[in-house]
């Protein structure tokens, strides 16, 4: 008869662990809240996606254009490292002189949208931020431009050839035409190589694919931010001035919802399909723009997962020169975190001229919380802590950054209009 | 250059699939935001669990126990199926007339409790439903103890021993004890056995988790059901009285997630916990309650493994009875839904005194749908299926029950406290 005795499967006894129906489960849950949310959402607020308002989050004055002038202008410094690179490799000018140049260039990259920026009046905040973006990813380009090209004479004056350099098609300073540094620009890539690979040929159906995709989730994105983030946001201004806790956190938690979705779908739509566009078109060979960030199981892994391109960088021409000079790996680490936070705020604070280091303190906080997150949890929790630290991190920021916008702008009032969009 | 070519993982051509990082993703997410549908919920409505209400829900007149009453009296009817039994084994009376007597029985087991509810003003719908479910399991367990016996007696005619019953320590008709009866009486079973698997000794911490899980989880749900549930089936009303088709999805689906969630924590505490306690306490071996249903790819799978008990006792009892007389498969399975559907309308009509048949006309719908389910979708879409019938298919019908109830006793008008409770 013992064989008829039997466990029942949720009791540890059983030995059963066959729970695959769960995913869909979750997946079922989660598609039936956020439905119910949508519809919510629509019986409350009617249809406030709004394409036509979209524009004027570009322009204030239809007759002024200073966002795309300084993205215009930027060909100006792209030309002076360009001649600068050309001189330096007949001796023309010395090494010295070329790092004063590409110094001052360097700089005048960083500070000049900001200047331009706070004074010009007509700007937005949205397009302040995408100038600010184009010449960010200038300055990283151009400072990877000057150190390889450096690299490259080195290599030649000590008449060795390194192994990669040798194999391949061009060579120094073979590179320094106009078609080599534009194709330099227009890659998805902020690291420059002489020779980058290439894909052999390119696939019109992938082509499509992602510009359709691009198209898609653009539409998305500001359809999402109009009518869940933006009401959400106008809504959650009152508990946060009256410093009502538990609204506060109902708040927070509404919000941390729809802000998550639009990071996912941002993420999937510039990593994914924008830069996988841009490469096919050009026939980029690298694409691993990210890797399986999702399945982070420290704040560190996912660091280093989620932006190859900048990662990539940073290990190339901070994080590795800096230990050659003898620093520490921790000290590198902790340098590497503190340009990233500058860079947030950076794109964050001159936008909105608000200088609050809510952005920067928010990137600098990823180091304890990595030290802690590596230290309290293991393997699937230490995924879950990952996933929490996303969900919830982001929109603590968004609020701090909109509230003080509002009380600022408003003086502590409520506005009844969506300003945000207005 | 070749191996310097990569693919971005979400490509197909990368060949990737590690998502295990997904479902920690989806367990949050769910988490997070049900944890702000409970705190907007507390917001709003402030603490409504109240223990002391519960009493209520069983007792309207503090001086008369009609639902306990009758529990008690059900002895009657197990005294009246072991005593017919005992005069047929001693051959004091004929085959045909114990089976008028044990149909009278059975019967009697099924509308005696009807008419007392129906005539008796003090049962509570909570209480009468407590005593209408005694007597149905009940009743499917005299009928399994009457047919049991009367296979003995057919043994025993034919001179041979069957297997199962040669092994066993008591044979017929050394079981029809007191003792023997009232074991199979409070065992966690439906089908009647001579000589049931005995597990070899009660595991104390076993045995106190279970309890534990017993009293946790039956607070959780009254919690749940006084908090979550009757204030969402109160504010379905006017949508559902005004035929406002959208707000009654939003309803709907806001109804669901609680409906769900109380189904899920009653399946636990109900066959996990409390017949595991049970068994433990009795020493009963067999406790396959349930198999996993979770994982269900057809409605006719999920059927078949939600409710272990009811499902063998309609396999032995029912179904293969009507084989062996020729039914075809398809009207077998037909009349064990058909049963089965008179049953769950039976637990509902009678203590809500409404006979509406939404709760039949539920259980009858399973038969096209699992016809239209099993010819659609296949493997993990079957099972999404499935799981989609569950969440919503239950809320749909206690809506239809809740908004009859109310245009019943209050007219179509709108009660201003919560009367569920009251």
């Amino acid at each position: 008869l013992d064989d008829l005795l039997q466990e029942s499967l949720l009791s540890s006894a059983s030995g059963y662990s066959n729970y695959r129906g769960i995913l869909n489960w979750c997946v079922i849950m989660l598609v039936l809240s956020n439905a119910r949310l949508f519809l919510e959402n629509l019986l409350k607020y009617g249809i406030l996606v709004d394409p036509i308002q979209v524009i004027s989050l570009f322009l204030k004055d239809p007759y002024r254009w200073p966002a795309a002038c300084l993205v215009i202008a930027s060909n100006i410094f792209i030309m002076i490292a360009l001649y600068t690179e050309r001189r330096l490799s007949v001796g023309a000018i010395g090494e010295n002189v070329g790092i004063i140049i590409h110094s001052i260039n360097l700089s005048t990259v960083l500070f000049f949208p900001v200047a331009t920026l706070l004074m010009v009046n007509s700007v937005t905040p949205v397009g302040g931020v995408l100038a600010l973006a184009v010449y960010t990813i200038l300055f990283l380009k151009l400072y990877s431009y000057k150190d390889v090209n450096k690299w490259c004479r080195e290599i030649q004056h000590a008449k060795r050839l390194n192994g990669a350099a040798s194999r391949s098609q061009v060579h120094y300073p073979g590179n320094l035409t106009h078609r080599d540094m534009y194709y330099f620009v227009f890659a998805p890539t902020l690291c420059y190589e002489l020779n980058f690979p290439r894909s052999p040929r390119i696939r019109k159906r992938f082509l499509l694919r992602r510009l359709f995709e691009m198209l898609f989730f653009m539409q998305l994105l500001v359809g999402l931010i109009q009518q869940w983030m933006v009401p959400t946001i106008q809504n959650s201004m009152k508990p946060f001035q009256d410093m009502d806790y538990s609204r506060m956190i109902e708040r927070l938690l509404k919000l941390a919802v729809p802000n998550h979705f639009i990071w996912l779908i941002f993420f999937y739509w510039f990593f994914h399909s924008s830069l996988n566009f841009v490469a096919e078109l050009m026939q980029f060979g690298d694409r691993e723009f990210y890797r399986d960030w999702w399945n982070s199981e420290t704040i560190t892994y996912f660091w280093q997962n989620w932006n190859i391109p900048v990662h990539k960088w940073c290990l190339r021409h901070f994080y590795k020169p800096m230990l050659k000079r003898g620093m520490s790996k921790w000290v590198g680490q902790t340098a590497v975190f503190l340009i990233s936070a500058f860079f947030h705020e950076y794109l964050v604070s001159v936008p909105l001229k608000m200088f609050r280091l809510w952005a920067f303190m928010g990137m600098m906080a990823q180091l304890p919380l990595a030290w802690l997150v590596g230290r309290v949890f293991q393997g699937n929790y230490g995924n879950a802590a990952v996933w929490i630290s996303l969900i919830i991190g982001q929109p603590i920021a968004v609020l701090m950054y909109v509230h003080d916008y509002y009380v600022l702008h408003y003086g502590g009032e409520e506005p009844a209009a969506p300003v945000l969009l207005s």
